[in-house]
């Protein structure tokens, strides 16, 4: 297997971790996001929509989203389990999985690609310039903030986690979400939302 | 259990079709998506994002996604598959039903919502009111257009279905999106795209 990474970008750390709780080690591959590297014809033909991370089977497949390659990583190795134990944690997992990458990550992203200077043309990812919508920056700030919001009571019923006893994905993406939001300078004024912020950064596998 | 619907939206669908095929029988309550019965209070303590499907579990666990209600169902019913068998099914599905949601179903919703005049105000799902952006619709309307031509080369590979020998959600996403495309009268161009539309509408789940 190879993993094509990027060490700057929010969507491949989502996986970093993943594999980071799981102890698995997959040679990895930086691409250049920088420097356009996802658009050059070579990366096409790993992912013709010009995304990280990819993870490349070793019969070619590439499988070119986080929550496929997290999907496929958790049933080859399934300890320690991730996306849940029983039917109704798996269900309520992934509930929570899209939800935080449905508002958090999505609303964060349109307010980032919509501002930066570094990303006109580049409103979205992908082959397909779009131009920047400034009245799109202005609502993916206000959607990151009801974001933040709904998390407050999420945080606060954790049991120590997001779904639970056990630290899950919506753990994962829900810390790399709110990174995010600290990255383009939102206040993280939930009491409980820090507390089980500060719990799930402090393990190792945030380093990754 | 109790499965909050509404005949007239594309997403419950994605969950009534999963039960047709499945033979899975739950009694449904209809939500008058038209009246705004979703925002009312009654509504918003089923679901406070304001969103259908919902399925209210026996010990009162609502899930809110068609994802998560999905995923739920499947370890419930495993019979038949539709989330794969293998963990490379698995991987390459989950990744493929991600793709149609984020190409397809949001830029059809980006597109529709930024239109329709019954939805001024209304540019997003949920309970804060978002303007229409009429730079998005046209945006949609173009990320569409994408879509359906990333779709043709998936539909050249089915084998006959879109991950494989056996019809999986990613077929029923899939339908349903080009559904929604024909709603807002783009054409369906691609050849192979039609054949396999043709195949997985025909089945008797797709009037669920």
């Amino acid at each position: 297997m190879k993993f094509y990474d990027c060490r700057t970008a929010p969507s491949p750390r989502r996986v970093r971790i993943f594999m980071a709780e799981k102890d698995i080690e997959i040679p990895s591959v930086q691409v250049d996001l920088r420097n356009r590297e996802q658009l050059t014809p070579a990366f096409r033909k790993i992912n013709p929509y010009c995304t990280v991370p990819v993870l490349e089977l070793d019969d070619g497949t590439c499988i070119r989203s986080s929550v496929g390659i997290q999907r496929y990583l958790e049933e080859r190795f399934p300890e320690p389990p991730l996306l849940g134990r029983t039917p109704e944690e798996k269900g309520r997992i992934s509930d929570l999985q899209w939800r935080i990458e449905t508002d958090g990550f999505f609303a964060a992203a349109e307010m980032l690609r919509n501002t930066a200077q570094g990303m006109k043309g580049r409103a979205l990812t992908g082959p397909v310039d779009y131009a920047q919508i400034p009245e799109l920056a202005a609502r993916g700030r206000k959607r990151m903030e009801v974001f933040l919001q709904d998390l407050e009571p999420l945080a606060s019923n954790a049991e120590p986690y997001l779904c639970g006893k056990s630290f899950s994905v919506a753990d994962i993406d829900g810390m790399i979400v709110v990174d995010f939001a600290r990255r383009l300078h939102l206040e993280i004024d939930g009491v409980a939302t820090r507390t089980w912020y500060e719990k799930v950064a402090a393990r190792p596998s945030a380093d990754a």
